[in-house]
């Protein structure tokens, strides 16, 4: 098996999400951590060689002149979990699934997890006023897009029919810890529910 | 085979993606049209029976009672697709496309396609302010994207190794009508010349 290495910044979440997939598969991850608010991920050395958008996370897979890297958080839990029960086998869950990771990266990523680095990570006083003109819009997007998932998640235990998949691991990386952004999880209780039972899934690791 | 039917606005470049896949399959498509810049996706109806996220493009698969919907149009790409050649057998490839497929919906939908809806679709004396003052780094970000994808199609043909897939058409749906966004494509010559390879694709349609 090839030797997988995470390129990766440990309060991202879109980082957490590759992590979290490996432990629920049980397949060893290394990892080599950069610092996004001090630029590392812009450099020279990393642009030419590990991923020319600038971005963790970056699965790396073998090593040495083999090496390959994978950008694109969802792309790389893909890659892992290829063959395994956390893609769904049949065809419309299959694509059901990454419905909702496109979700995750379109409507609630930009939202819930970009508040959450502007207010935790940055914080407010370091913000622009471009981005501080944002936080309205935001703030409602990040709420639809929970309030999405909560009416969902009403009458579904997992995001599709074929139990836990990777649309879990993705949805919630973020969303978890969405109260450092300013969301209320008490306003989504069946949101709250499923946290709990991702939580319980064997093998699982918190975020540190 | 299931009858397919796309909920779409022909306006709308992610809609032209899932009509441009079933085309390249030769799958007949059924489409019904919505103008979102009328609502005609917010409405009860709509939220209730079709996507509850307001949104089009939606593939509904099947019809009657049995039908079951679909957004989010890579994931919809990829329903049609899917056991076909535009979908690589290889797994890194088939990674790999994944990873420029959210790439579109991450770094180049919300740049690319929003300057075009705002500019092309609306016109400048429609926007909000808020609107307005995000048009600098919506260019800024779209550049960005158009860059990294001439980067790369400057040493090959394709998005992944395995010939023209999901990646291909999803990133030319709205890379081919960029200019109505005001994006200047004779600054991408690798990207120009891999969109004429993408219109001489048997079984291409053009977006109407």
């Amino acid at each position: 098996m090839a030797s997988f290495t995470l390129h990766e910044d440990p309060c991202s979440g879109n980082c957490y999400k590759i992590k979290l997939t490996a432990a629920l598969l049980g397949l060893p991850l290394a990892t080599r951590q950069y610092d996004i608010t001090k630029g590392e991920t812009r450099t020279t050395e990393f642009l030419s060689q590990v991923n020319a958008n600038g971005r963790i996370p970056v699965l790396e897979i073998g090593d040495g002149d083999a090496a390959r890297f994978l950008p694109e958080s969802n792309a790389a839990c893909w890659y892992l979990a290829d063959g395994s029960d956390l893609i769904p086998a049949d065809r419309f869950s299959r694509a059901d699934m990454l419905r909702w990771m496109f979700f995750e990266q379109y409507n609630h990523e930009p939202n819930v997890a970009t508040l959450r680095f502007w207010l935790s990570i940055i914080g407010e006083a370091g913000l622009s006023d471009a981005q501080r003109g944002q936080i309205a819009a935001k703030r409602a997007g990040g709420e639809a897009a929970l309030r999405l998932m909560n009416d969902h998640l009403a009458t579904h235990d997992w995001f599709t029919d074929s139990g836990p998949t990777l649309a879990d691991v993705a949805l919630y990386a973020y969303t978890h810890v969405s109260e450092e952004g300013g969301f209320r999880l008490g306003d989504y209780p069946a949101v709250s529910a499923w946290l709990a039972r991702v939580a319980a899934l064997p093998g699982y690791i918190a975020m540190t």
